[in-house]
């Protein structure tokens, strides 16, 4: 399938290099090209810039947000949740119309320090707000509950064995997003109903940063037991 | 122990139920007792009303919300969230000083249906305003990521290999919080902090809600796998 992910950050990368290796064609969407390949310096969590991601990742494509949604079949949304309507409509909803749109964005804010807090929430979430902005796209909403080498790599904690959530008004986009899932090693889909429903794991985000702080790691994840 | 269970409702009556079970000396409270033995019906989830339920417990006692309080070493908030406060003041401040205070409220709008919002959230938490009206109350957040029966019997699902939070200011309170959850059968206390990382598993309650309703079933509940 041909895909772009939209976002040259940690999660950007390691969803764009997981895809690549599972055969994708792959195109990474930032703002601006040039810029992005110009930073020099780790990320806030010390993660490699781009451009050293890049070099060790060939068959991974860097393009404007637009120009890699015109040519994907699926969109990731990979941005950070405070930039993400922004990163969309630079897309251009031309671009996204008709297509699935598979957002694993928190929204997040950090402007208060740690632990962030949620721009939206409760009586709305940021994937409604995505699917409002865009009603032509096919917005799935998931992964957004993992650290993101367990979005793409579930296998390595427990071999798999715990719980992956996803919300969506179209049935279809939901199916391909569940076979992108099971790709990556996901055992354990569920479906949580229409995109309504992603209030529920944004709003998990809160446990999973007070977990995180607990356990001392980022490599855990729930399973539902039932 | 001397235990009061404050709420009358169906989480209060199975605390109190199981609480008596393991040998504790259980009061329920309530604001008024006369009113109370007098509810004739079953309440929205088809669950018997108190004086029915009293009858199958004859070891549990029922007292006003002040004179449970007074007596007990431990007190339970099993209150409806939206209550929580005024039962807790009609308890006593000087009845709760000193005392664990084991908060398993969930801070539930159902004024605009199902399912319901949160009336605190992201910023403050219910835990943390009982905690800050009552000073002198050594508050401990638990069990209100369950349903009732699971908070008193983990083991009827998967053999209790599933997780619950915990969350408090007061590090002694937590152990006789986490000897109580243990002799319930609870395998899997995670100690999340304190009192302000209640707004993680406050916020787990949307999440929970449209599992409940994707898994037509309230027996379920998560496992931390790390």
């Amino acid at each position: 399938m041909k895909i772009a992910v939209l976002g040259t950050g940690h999660v950007g990368q390691t969803l764009a290099g997981r895809l690549a290796e599972l055969g994708h064609e792959v195109t990474v969407g930032t703002r601006d090209v040039t810029a992005t390949l110009a930073r020099a310096d780790p990320d806030a969590m010390g993660n490699p810039p781009y451009a050293a991601w890049a070099t060790a990742h060939p068959a991974v494509s860097l393009a404007p947000f637009a120009e890699a949604a015109a040519a994907a079949d699926l969109i990731v949304n990979a941005t950070s949740g405070d930039v993400s309507l922004a990163a969309l409509e630079a897309a251009g909803r031309d671009n996204l119309a008709g297509k699935v749109l598979l957002d694993v964005s928190n929204p997040l804010d950090f402007s208060a320090g740690f632990p962030p807090t949620l721009f939206v929430k409760d009586t709305d979430s940021l994937a409604e707000q995505i699917q409002a902005a865009f009603p032509d796209a096919r917005v799935v909403k998931s992964l957004n509950t993992l650290t993101a080498a367990l979005m793409v790599e579930p296998r390595q904690l427990a071999d798999g064995d715990h719980s992956i959530f996803m919300s969506g008004n179209d049935a279809a986009a939901k199916e391909t997003v569940a076979a992108l899932l099971a790709s990556f090693g996901h055992t354990d889909v569920i479906d949580l109903g229409d995109i309504s429903t992603a209030r529920g794991p944004e709003m998990y985000l809160p446990i999973w940063l007070r977990l995180m702080n607990a356990l001392s790691v980022p490599i855990f994840n729930i399973k539902v037991v039932r």
